[in-house]
């Protein structure tokens, strides 16, 4: 049994698209094929989709989901025309926000995006900078303008978890990574004492790190399991002794790593 | 006039904050302080929750706007006792869904990280460490492997799109700076004929280009208006001459110009 299911946008759509996510994963037994349809902002564009949903329909015997950010009331009209099951995410929400507010909704597309976001759009890119310029032990000058400093042995997940904490949260996240010569020593490097607040540790399962420095450097000995649970072992006695907060990066995405990170310091998103 | 609103999540509160943060964008007049609490998963984090808001209410003398994607039942039934203008997605949206598919939901709790993901999560990763491997002109010996390849003058925003278009989209995306000689001699680089259906152009307005460079080198050559002005003529240019297909950076997020981008090229989401 498959459906069909399409994100639509006069903007990016990636709110339609979070939110279908988020609400679809509670439906594992139905078998979706999601099509995103951003900048739908004229009523051609609109037309054209409304065929595509009722070809759509048609042809698989089931009405197609759509989530919809569309704001223009015009545009909205004619999708609700169409043969979809229509979640409309502004016609829900912002008629009672507008009574919470006491106040009109201004019905512009594109607002999220607007001048009004420069400074915090140029901030995100400033930090995006800073964590390349920081990645994998680089610079270590620039730590005292740090907001996090993440350890780790190599490929527990530290870049992708520093440049998402950039890029979504405009944090200036910095990573450095633990060598066996840190871990031999049960030390920590000799810059980190003047950093300690800013330190935060990633942990792995070692099975998990053999397996993806495995499909780097199959059969070397830094990929295999005896040396993953060494580097393993001693990283997180180095974490408990040094009392670094940590989190296991072993199951979880990069979104969960992020957040959990910042839920458990005392940084603002 | 100042309102709270709070962003409730028993997970990473990232739908939640996207979703608010759409709609709210159409209220410009109102002053918002707003706050996200992620992890949200048992009764008594709830109560506290309760006790904030019902506390904030009285304080500002008005209702906090709370948005929620908590799913367990019982810890909604909770938060619906409190103070707020609540939002409560599920609620809004579950039991349409559920009429639509025919089948009950399953309520359970962080369906969308689960490890059905891990094969497309495994994809993001490897996705960034790619646009990090050839980002700014490294490693052009892996643009075989390329879903696109960024081009532009230094700061145009290259870097940024490819790693979100490596993070939110899992592709391959590589970037290229167009140098001064390249822009001299009107050329692509050597290596460019033969990925010549993966070029993407980035435009950016001289004078922004300008303020952006004066941030990192102040009165230099480099950052002179002057420069920038003959660059940004010149790449124009080589972008028309050689039919590559281009973006205006100048006043987008990168969120809006790596969906502009995919929307613009057969690429997939």
């Amino acid at each position: 049994m498959k459906r069909s299911v399409f994100y639509l946008s006069d903007q990016t759509g990636l709110t339609a698209e979070l939110l279908g996510q988020t609400l679809l994963s509670q439906f594992e037994s139905i078998e979706l094929v999601t099509q995103t349809l951003p900048y739908i902002d004229n009523e051609q564009k609109v037309l054209e989709i409304v065929a595509l949903i009722n070809r759509n329909a048609q042809e698989n015997n089931a009405r197609p989901i759509v989530f919809s950010t569309i704001v223009q009331p015009e545009l909205k009209q004619l999708l609700h025309q169409s043969q979809a099951v229509l979640f409309d995410l502004f016609e829900q929400f912002i008629a009672p926000l507008e009574q919470a507010f006491g106040v009109h909704s201004s019905h512009r597309v594109g607002k999220q995006h607007s001048s009004a976001n420069k400074e915090a759009y140029d901030h995100r890119i400033q930090a995006v900078n800073y964590s390349l310029n920081t990645d994998d032990g680089l610079s270590i000058k620039q730590y005292a303008k740090a907001d996090i400093i993440l350890l780790g042995v190599s490929r527990s997940g530290k870049t992708p978890t520093a440049l998402y904490l950039a890029m979504q949260f405009g944090l200036y996240a910095a990573n450095y990574p633990i060598t066996e010569d840190d871990l031999e020593h049960y030390e920590l490097p000799s810059w980190a004492e003047q950093f300690k607040d800013k330190l935060f540790g990633l942990k792995i399962d070692a099975q998990r790190l053999h397996e993806i420095r495995t499909e780097r450097r199959a059969h070397s000995p830094y990929a295999s399991l005896k040396q993953c649970q060494f580097e393993v072992t001693q990283i997180n006695k180095l974490y408990q002794q040094e009392a670094i907060p940590t989190i296991d990066t072993t199951c979880r995405s990069i979104e969960e790593i992020a957040t959990k990170i910042i839920d458990k310091t005392e940084l603002r998103r």
